[in-house]
């Protein structure tokens, strides 16, 4: 609760940091709108020519950013920004160090009540295989890109994993 | 914490029940989703000519309703429905006892901590005049059209206050 303390919240500060329980509300305003993705772009300066990046982003309306400000101050990390493609406010962590440290045993002790559970589980299993360096060899990617098709697809950005597994398989042989 | 033991969520019931905060964390789902809105339409039989509607409802994508299921386990009330304007679910409350006796007590001691608080504040306002019959009255729905005009619009629906301020002050006359 410290955390939030610091934050300038105006006249709510006072009696919010009696009853709310912030890491509870930060996991359920998360299930509400938050999204763990992991995209998959070509990075032909990497040997599997690949590159993996995890992120866990809010959006907000910019009119109220209030809880992304909390969000940033509570892991410690994160940028906001404008969305490029609507008129809200995006926080976003991409850092591998900080989502191992922060974010994943944040959502593993405070978990989502809804199924977005599910892809928090598979962002978590690619962040942890990264950090030990399975994205940078086929066998590792290929498993990583499996883990990956189980998540919600967030958009229509991105590569198809087919496409992607194809290329990992080309490379290979 | 007790309402949730009732629910059959499966896995994840066990370990949730340990550490999430469960009215903390619907108050940040509500923040995140949410949406406090009082709607006033014409209504021939009442002697205003117009009736107020408060409401406070939850979307969610359709394939993940569970959170739903806790909020009306929670708040004992509610219905959950397909939107017809897309494909999620809403689960939402109009029964003025209920905003009362439960809902606005909960927001009230699990604060919102984003600017919704102000939309909430005014939400609760209307709700207690209502209680004790001032939309009945001209003078009572001139205030609360007054106070809804405060409040962060929802969408394009609806009536303009100025329009109904109008035709109450003909109705006065």
């Amino acid at each position: 609760m410290e955390c939030v303390a610091n934050l300038e919240l105006g006249q709510y500060a006072g009696s919010l940091l009696k009853m709310v329980d912030i890491p509870s509300y930060l996991s359920g305003y998360v299930d509400g709108e938050g999204c763990f993705t992991v995209s998959i772009a070509p990075r032909p300066i990497l040997r599997v020519g690949w590159e993996v990046r995890p992120s866990l982003s809010v959006s907000q309306n910019g009119d109220r950013s209030e809880v992304l400000l909390i969000m940033q101050d509570y892991f410690g990390s994160g940028t906001i920004r404008p969305d490029r493609s609507d008129k809200t406010l995006k926080w976003e962590v991409r850092s591998l160090p900080v989502l191992i440290a922060r974010v994943i045993p944040h959502f593993e002790t405070y978990r989502l009540l809804s199924g977005k559970q599910r892809d928090f589980e598979a962002f978590a299993d690619v962040c942890r295989w990264m950090a030990r360096g399975d994205h940078l060899f086929p066998g590792g990617l290929t498993k990583i890109v499996w883990r990956i098709r189980e998540m919600n697809p967030s958009g229509k950005r991105g590569y198809k994993s087919e496409y992607i597994l194809t290329k990992i398989a080309e490379m290979k042989a």
